[in-house]
This record gives structure tokens, sequence and C-alpha cells, in this order.
């Protein structure tokens, strides 16, 4: 088997300066999700037809071991978008799956079933198919391609468009997807014999069913799990219900695997995490990237984990958002932290509100409960870092790191002038500049005299 | 065309101290969706009857350029209530539109058209119609008066509460939305003319339906496009199911127009916004006032945006609050920004994490990415704010100004005094109070002594 | 009447260390949903089987005021585990209901009503029931057990499980919800009588259902309420239905008290929860635990309270979390503030972004609008709290006090060292660390020479 992925289109309804296939679901082009379903349907030759932005488009999917195609005439209509690739398939004596790029729910394992179909039609009728149809029961197929058939088969003997169709034709509800599988020789031959339309000039690939069908090369209809998947992505108002639908998903998915969500409509995970069991993520929360999260972690509501690996019974409060970093087991965050580009917590270590930590080490136990920056700067075990601590790793010109031992003591709003080391069991006075290195076990305080002038306080009264 | 809003009822199951027609969707009062739509419906001569707390929704609408009525007895009925206002149609030879101050979901399409059903009844049939009264199908119209029609026609009878419906009259699913267009001739004769509920002693609008059949002013009905129209907003639950279909039926427009909106259940958009195609709007944000989003802007999840101009490529990243600012392009915001009152943020200009501005102007590429409070200040182009920087605009009697020029450098933790200038390219040392003014291109300092006594942080050791 | 409640499952689908009836919804197991709905049913007198896992749930459940019973065998099936409570009703001359501990959302009315049917049937008919099966029809009943009638009655014949049916019984919609009342002579009887399945060895429910109505003790349906009631809670996608619907209910009890809920499927309102009426609460906000809030008072996006009591009038705005704490009338809290650990804020205070408010009293009036850490402290009425301050508490080894006198300014970035006193109307110059008392009316500052030296800085410069 071998696909088709139809790309070229002009996405006009999106009002976009992105070519419609890159717009995402999910933090993933659409495009992204035809092409995976595609292949989780048992198919790894696939074609992607392009057009419209088409740099774009290839640029973006360049690594995906795809064969591209140019689609020249923007207006040549799909059927002239297929005949574009046709040194895909021209020789190719087997079936080719066509399906829109912009069918992001059609499900692998209906691409899967519509082969087995095939195959089973030859198996126990003995009818070599000319092509098979995806087709969905709609309640109201308003704006679909309606499929007419032999009268109490499964034999398809053309697709009418709305726009074309009698008012008897439009009580069909019975509606094309989008979606068909052809014998290549007969497509080929189809596509080289059908006519452009006289209302348009394109062509369309529906009168290759009908050409088919007329010529004796059966053509069946075959209907979708799920008739949301014939769903295609023409407005963002339809981007936004596939996402809802795949969000879903995606979630079912979790669920089944012993994940807690709450509020499902309201959590976003992509499509590239994975998560252990007992793993309990709030209302409002997403998972972004390559997340992974350790068994027993809790994902507090609202917080974003971008890119990142938690460990197991790591407790991330409300309003975190962890990005490209590592957090080791028991660790515990928030509400309000952010952890970001290279950080690394510790097992146990608390990091708490209003606290930034940039591409620092945060060593096992360490406490940094309230309003800090910690950047560039590696924490030993159980150092502890008082309320409006700042490292000041820039001067200006670059950064400079710091080093802290363990169990130091950096007292509240202290200044850590980096590059600076700071010894083990060092105890820094509250307030402090410190911009010289600390040997353990010192003392450490720059703090100018307390003047207390009695009643001068009075000349500031105002109240 | 005139328009009589019915704005007088007690709203008793709203349990509030506030007039039920005050409570808000998305921003607005309920009320103001009515008169919206009765004007997007082309009619401009509106008289609000008012009863109920009348003075506090006249105030509320006082610069609606509305007649006001008040009905006296509360306990009138909607017909008294019409009655109430019968100066603003005794001597108007024309139609009058009457519906409700809690049907905030009628849309000005479908009062366009029950009007243009008026007129082409009278062009086509040479009918002139007493009246047309909007109706819907409901599933379960339980609660809903009935409408009751000549069989095989579209002229109403009579129109039957819930509570008098005979068990037959309770099978019939269309309803009554509330909604009636009447001659105001012959409104007037009807509502001279109908006797007051036995049983509740209130006259009522529906009775003005029978008599006007009876009479041989024909009435008809008028099927709304979208069933959802009739709700009326009785209870705060309704005020929430209005809220969601307002909702997404503003996210749907912007949609349309070339906006991306992910999860819009969970998307507040005001119904003063405006907004440039490719902008993209996170989950949970919330754009509320007149705020304006240019293109290629994105919104973070859970971000709120209130009053403020959003130029075009800003990036805001999740939970940033933005109020009363102006953001220009290219800005970079959050997370966990809080930008208020009349900020001024360039182009180019990067805002952090547990940043609050207010009311300053932040230069073009001003980096401030970390726990800082800038107040009343302006700050040149490409000034660098370290971590914990607070600009102290407040001596507890007044608040006062302060300048820097640009690409100075205030270090980590520094106190800004204002008032107080400070100078192009100065460099201010981490930890200082700056309460002098600094001339371009000085260092300044104020730090205390660094004491490093060695071995005395042992004494503070308890771990 | 008695209940026994069936807990002793292995919840195998939900993958989980957790035992299932333990997982929450709303933030209680979901098994206290069962046991609550029981007691608003009126019975008090409740056993609970448990046997997975029993340790567990009898310790969450010890003060429940249940008996406890242990099914010994886990494959025993449900009549070897309503067996197991043999002894809770053996003697008993009445009624038992049998109900599943993941059935969390069987209402107690339901409860009540099918307890009045049996009396009403008794009463009228003359009849005495053997026992009444919990009903409902399902548009899909796919997976549940159908419940086969003699035609024409509500008498019940027998349950036969999906697995089981002909394909004729799987066309039946009526489902077995798994809610029973017996009588309870008769149960034990039936319960000595059935035979173990031959296919999986277990002792089922159902077939107690077919021997009474072979021997005569009529057994009827009864109809759910709603056919969501009959939900069973066997995996977490489930749990996620469930905890929807609850959540749905429970604001909706809330709008008809004149609570005002924008965006309900959004908001997570706990069972313990008491709010007065006109209290609003914004899209994404959480109420857990005993919190209560008072009249008028406005709950912002995002905002988390938990067990907290709120006055009135008070204004939190988004992004707010409040824990253990009390905030008395017209204080205004957020965005991004944090209140914790037997915080108590006074009428009248504000407290703003970014600020940490930790077991303190904050006076009335008392301003600490931005970047502020305030634990273990008494702040005195019009205390103003500038940017930066910071109570260090704590001293590496144990946490101290503070006291600050009313109407104290204490300026921006200062550091107040625990354990001190700060007078009233006293000043404390910005910048300043504060480690003595300080007398009322006096001016204080620690403030190190400010040295510029002119064009110095410039040797920082690399722009």
């Amino acid at each position: 088997m071998r696909a088709i992925v139809l790309a070229a289109g002009l996405g006009t309804r999106f009002r976009s300066e992105k070519p419609k296939v890159l717009h995402e679901i999910l933090g993933k082009p659409m495009l992204w999700y035809v092409i995976t379903n595609v292949r989780n349907g048992k198919i790894d030759e696939i074609a992607l037809v392009v057009g419209h932005k088409a740099q774009e488009v290839m640029e973006a999917f360049k690594d995906e071991n795809l064969k591209f195609f140019i689609q020249k005439n923007p207006k040549g209509g799909t059927a002239d978008a297929v005949l574009s690739a046709k040194d895909f398939f021209a020789s190719y004596d087997g079936y080719v799956l066509i399906i829109n790029g912009d069918s992001p729910l059609v499900s692998g394992e209906t691409i899967r079933n519509m082969q087995q179909f095939i195959y089973m039609v030859k198996a126990y009728e003995g009818v070599k198919l000319g092509g098979v149809v995806l087709t969905a029961h709609l309640p109201d197929p308003t704006g679909y391609g309606r499929v007419l058939k032999e009268p109490g088969t499964d034999r398809v003997l053309r697709i009418v468009e709305e726009k074309d169709a009698s008012a008897e034709e439009k009580r069909i509800t019975e509606v094309n997807a989008g979606v068909y599988i052809f014998y290549a020789p007969w497509l080929l031959e189809a596509l080289y014999s059908i006519k452009p339309s006289r209302a348009t000039g394109e062509l369309y690939l529906t009168d290759v069913v009908e050409y088919m069908s007329k010529k004796g090369y059966e053509v069946r209809s075959f209907m979708a799990r799920e008739p949301s998947e014939v769903i295609g992505v023409n407005t963002r108002w339809e981007l936004a219900i596939a996402e809802n639908l795949i969000k879903l998903k995606l979630i079912k998915f979790w669920t089944d695997r012993g994940v807690t969500v709450h509020f499902p409509e309201t959590v976003w995970i992509e499509p590239d995490v994975s998560l252990e069991n007992d793993v309990e993520i709030f209302p409002g929360a997403q998972l972004k990237g390559k997340t992974k999260v350790g068994k027993g972690s809790v994902i507090g509501s609202g917080s974003v984990i971008v890119d990142s690996t938690i460990g197991r019974n790591v407790r991330i409060g409300e309003y975190t958002v962890v990005e490209r970093s590592r957090v080791e087991d028991g660790a515990v965050l928030g509400p309000f932290a952010r952890i970001r580009d290279g950080a690394h917590v510790r097992s146990g270590a608390h990091i708490g509100n209003f606290v930034e930590v940039k591409k620092s080490v945060i060593g096992e136990d360490v406490r940094a409960k309230h309003l800090a920056y910690i950047g560039d700067a590696t924490l030993g075990k159980g150092v502890n870092v008082g309320a409006g601590v700042v490292f000041a790793n820039y001067d200006g010109k670059r950064k400079h790191e710091s080093f802290v031992g363990e169990r130091a003591f950096l007292g509240s709003n202290s200044l850590i002038v980096a590059p600076v080391k700071i010894g083990s069991f060092s105890f820094i006075a509250g307030g402090s500049v410190v911009n010289k290195d600390v040997p353990d076990y010192a003392f450490v305080i720059s703090r100018p005299e307390l003047r207390i002038i009695p009643e001068k306080g009075k000349k500031f009264l105002d109240k």
C-alpha cells in the first residue's frame, strides 16, 4: 500500500499567512496527524502533494521521509493534485490511499480496516475492487458530498456534491469523507479519462468513482468507525472542533492507562507526552512536547509542563510552569513557580511561590519557598534560600555561575553576585551582598549601621 | 418600527440585590444584549419599561438613547407593562416589537426576518397582519407557553401557558418565545380590551394574541433561526447557559475572521473586543472591555487582557494580566507578568515572570525579566532591569516619578528611590539604593563592607 | 431500612495502587458520595463490604459510623459479597438496599423513591414485594445488564448480562443499575439457594432476582430519575464523566441559591463548600474543603480557595490562592497573591501581586500590593508594606514573630528581621535591614553611602 496526502489547497477560509495544513492541533500541525494516522494505518510509502506555499509545507515535513510532489495549477482540482503525483504510482501494481491533509480525524484503525476490507472482498467474494470510498452517516449531511449507491448493495455509483444534488439526493445521509483507496493502474486510467468540470474547470477525484463504476471496476463504500472521522478542517472553527475531539481521545487513552484527569475538556496533553499510571492531572493543566511524568505525581491546576521530565511522586502545585527541565522524585513545586531552561531539581527539593529557577541545579532537599531568582547556579543538598534572594548572574556583558555548598543558609533579600562560591554550612545574613567566595562554615554579613531617629518618622506622616 | 423592551420584572429567582437585567454576560448586562440585538434588527426607537429597582436600571442605560417608562404595579403583568409605555405607540401608525429584557439570545437577524415576514405577507398575500409571534420547536417544551394554531396554517389562535394547558396541548412542541411584533393601533385596542387573569390579577400579553385572532386581526407564527433563541434567563443557571451560547457565537465570529481559538469553551471574549487575523488564543484566556489585538499576536493560556491595545506579533505567555495599557509590536510578556494602569510597553521589550509594571513607559528592547516592580517610571531604550529591582515611587505621602536613560543597567535587588533621574549608559551595582540623580555613563554603588567571619556560621547550624 | 454498600472489588481497570472507591471526585472519595446519597435516602444503618485493600478503605471511612464486613474471596462475586455481610441482615425483618461503592450518581432522592414505591405497592396493591431493581432506559445499552420483564408489567423475571444476552435480548434498552432493595429474609433464602456461575465460579446478585421471581417473591423495576444515575465508575474515564456530572449538579444547586457561576464546566466547587447569595465566581475558580464565602464577594478566574472563610464583598482577583485562612469583609486580594496557613486578613486590607502572606495577621486597610513575603507577623491597621519587603522569620533554626504597629511605613526592599517590634507611625526607609525594635514615630534607616563614579559605567558597556 502507498498513500497520497493532498496538501496543496489554498485554505482561503483560514485567512492566514500560514499554510492551512501547518495550523496546529495540540502543538502539532494538522498534517502531522494525517501522516501519523496513515502510518498507524500500516502505510509507509507516503507522497505529499503540495502547492500553495509549498516550500513552507515541505520544510516543516522534511524529516518525515515523504516524497514531495508539487501541484502546479492551484485551481486544478483534487484529481489534478493526484495526477501531480503520478510518478509515485504510475508503475505500481497495488492500491493507493488518497486522503486530504485537512482530515486529521481519520484514524489509523479505519485506514487499516479499509485495506482489510479490500482483501476480504477479494478472498471471500473473489472480486478485485477498483476502489473503496470512506463514508459516514450524518444526521445533518448539509455541505457534504452524497454517496449514491446501487440500491441494496455497497456498490458506489457516483458521488454528488451538495451544490449539484437534486432534492432527492440531498436527502441521502451517507456522505463522502474524501478518503479513498484505488487500485493504482485503474486510478491512472480513470485520471486520464475524466474531464474538467464545465463550471469550474477543475478535475474532480469524485469523477474517478463514477468512471470506475461505469467501466465495471467495482467501487464499494466503507463506513468510518465514528462519524466524526469525516470532519474536514476548512475553518478555524472546525480546527477547534477537531482539537477538542483529538484532545478527548488522547485523554481517554491515558485514563485507560491509569492516569486520572479532572475536567478533561480543560486539559491539554500533546501527542508525544508520556505518563505513568497513578499520575493525577488537575483542571487546566497542560503537558507539552516530549514531557514525561512518573507514577504518583500530581500536576496542579493550570500548570504547564513543556519538554520536561518529571519523576515519581512529584507534587506540582497550581500555576507552575516547567520548561525544558528535569524534576526528580518527590520534589515539590509551586504554586506560582517557574522552572526553566535546563534546570535540574533534585529529589525532595521545594521550590515555592514566585520563585524562578533557570539553568541551575537544585540539590536534594533544598528549600527556596518564596520570591527568589536562582539562575546559573548549583546548589548543594539542603541549602536554604530565603525570600528575596537573587543570584545576580549577569553583569551587563555576560552570564556567570555560582556554587553553593550543602546546607548553606542564604538569608532573605541577600544578593549572590556571580561568579562566586559559597561554602557548605556557611550562613549568609539577611540583606548581604556576597561578591567574594565564602569558606565552609563561615558567617557572612554586609550590613550598614541601623540608625533609629526618634520622632522623626512624624514628618513622613500624612495620614 | 419601534420596540418596547420589558425590564420591570422582579427577577425573584435570581435572589439578588441587583436587578436581574443588569446581571452580566461576558462583562455586559444581559439587557445590553437585548438592546443591541434590537438595534441590529434595524430598530432605532426603543422604549424601556422599568419597574423593580427602576432607578438602577435607568442609570445603567442612561447613555443608550432609550425612552424610559415606569410600570407602577409590580404585579400588573406583561400587558400592563406594555400599557405603561402607551405614550410611546398610542399615536404611531406602524408596528411595534415587544421583547423581554431577559431574552439576550434573540438575534438581530431574527428580528429583521420577523419584520421582513410582515412585509412579505402584505406584498404577496395582501394581508395586513395584526401581529407575529416568534416561536420555536423544542424537543422538551416543558415550562413554555404552547402556540395553538389553526390546523395546517401559521395562523396563531392563542397561546396557552404550561399550567393552563390540557394534556393534549402539552404535547404541542411549538413554544412562545415571548417576542412579538404587533400593529400599534390594534395592539392598543387589544390592551384596552383584555381582562386581568382571574387567578393572578395580571394582564397578560398572550391574551392580546387571542383577542386579535378573534377580532380577525391575523397573527402568524414565525420560527426562530435557532431554537436556543427562545431561552429566557430566569435563573442564574440559565444565565450561565446563555453566557455559554453567546460566548461560542462570539468566538465563532472571530474564528471566521481568521483568529485561532484553542478550547473555545474555556475562552472569554467580550463583545467590544477587536482582533486582527492570525491572532492565536490559548485555553482559558480572557479578552475584556475594549481590548484590541494585532495580527500575529499570541495570547497565552489563562492570560487576561482588559481595555488594552496589543500590537502585532506580541507574545503574551501564560497567566499574564494586562489592564488599561498599551503593548507595542513584538513585545514579549510573561508568564506571570502584570502590566497595569496606563503602562506603555514599547516594541521588542521583554517583561518576565513576577514583574509588575504600573503607569510606566518601558522603552524599546528593555529587559525586565524577573521579580521587579516598575511604577511611575520612564525607561529608555535597552535598559536592563535586574531581578529584585524596585522603583520606590511612594514615600508615604505621594507618588513620584523616575527616569532611566537608554541602556542603563540596574543591578539586581537595587532600589530606585523616586523622584530620581538615572543617566543613559550608567551602571547601578547590585543592591544599591539610588536616591540621587545619576549622570550618563556613571558607575553607582552603595554597598556596605562584606565581613566574612570564619567558623562562626557553625553556631547557626541546627541541622 | 438498612443498606449494604459493596466496596470489595479489585478495580483492575483503574490500574492504581489506591483502592478504586477511594479515588476522588471533587476532593472526596467516590465511596463518600455513595454513603452520603444513601444517608440522604433516609437510611442510617449502613454496612460496608470491603475486600481488596480492605484496611485502607476502612481507615478512610472509620469515622463514618459504618459496620464493616470483609469479603474473603476476591473472586466470590456480588452475591458472595452480600453474604459476607449476612450478620447485618440475617435476623432483620425489613428491607435492605444493596448498592455498589462505584455508583456515586444514584441520588438520595431516587433511593427514597424506591422505598416509597415498595410502601405504595403494599398500600395500594396489597403486594409485599420481594425486591425492587433500579433501572434506566439507555439509547445505547451496550455493556449493561438487560432487564427482562413479564410483558406489559413492571415484574422483573431476570437480568441478563451483556455477554450472555441473545441478539433479541440485546435489543432491550432497559438496563440494570446494580441497585436493589430486597426483603431481607427472602434475600437470605435466595443467597443460600443460588449457584455459582459455571463460567466464572462467582455468585451473582442478579441470580437473586431470578430466584425470587421463580419463587413468586415479586420483583419490580423502578426507573431512575435520570439515566445518568446508572453510570458505574469502572474506569478513570468514567470517573471523569461522573465528576463532570456531580460538578454541574453542585453548581446548579448554588445558582438556584443566588450564586453566579461563569463557565460552570470549568469551575470546581467541593461538596462541603458553603456560599451566600450574590457571590460571583469566574471561570476556572476552585472552592475546596470547608470554604465559606459571604454575600457579594467575587472569586476571580482561576483562584483557588481551600478550607478558608471569606467575608462579604471581598474581591479576589485572578490566580490567587488562599489556604486555611480567614479574609474579612471588603478585603481585596490578588491577582497572583498567596495567603496561607492561618493567615487572617482584616477588613479592607489589600494584598496584591506576588505577595505571600503566611500565618500572619494583616490589619485593617493594610496595603501590601507588590512582591513581598509576610510570615509570622502581626500588622496593625493601615500599615504600608512596600514592594520587595521581606519578613525574615526563619534564622536557620527556628521561626520568630514580628509585630508592626498601626500606620507604620515599611519602605521598599526593606528586610524585617524577626523577632522584632516596629512601633506605630514609624517610617522605615527603603532598603533598611531592621533587626532592632523601633519605637513609635521613629524614622529608621540603614543605608550605605551612595558612591557615584563618573564615566566608570563605560567599562561595563558591552552593547
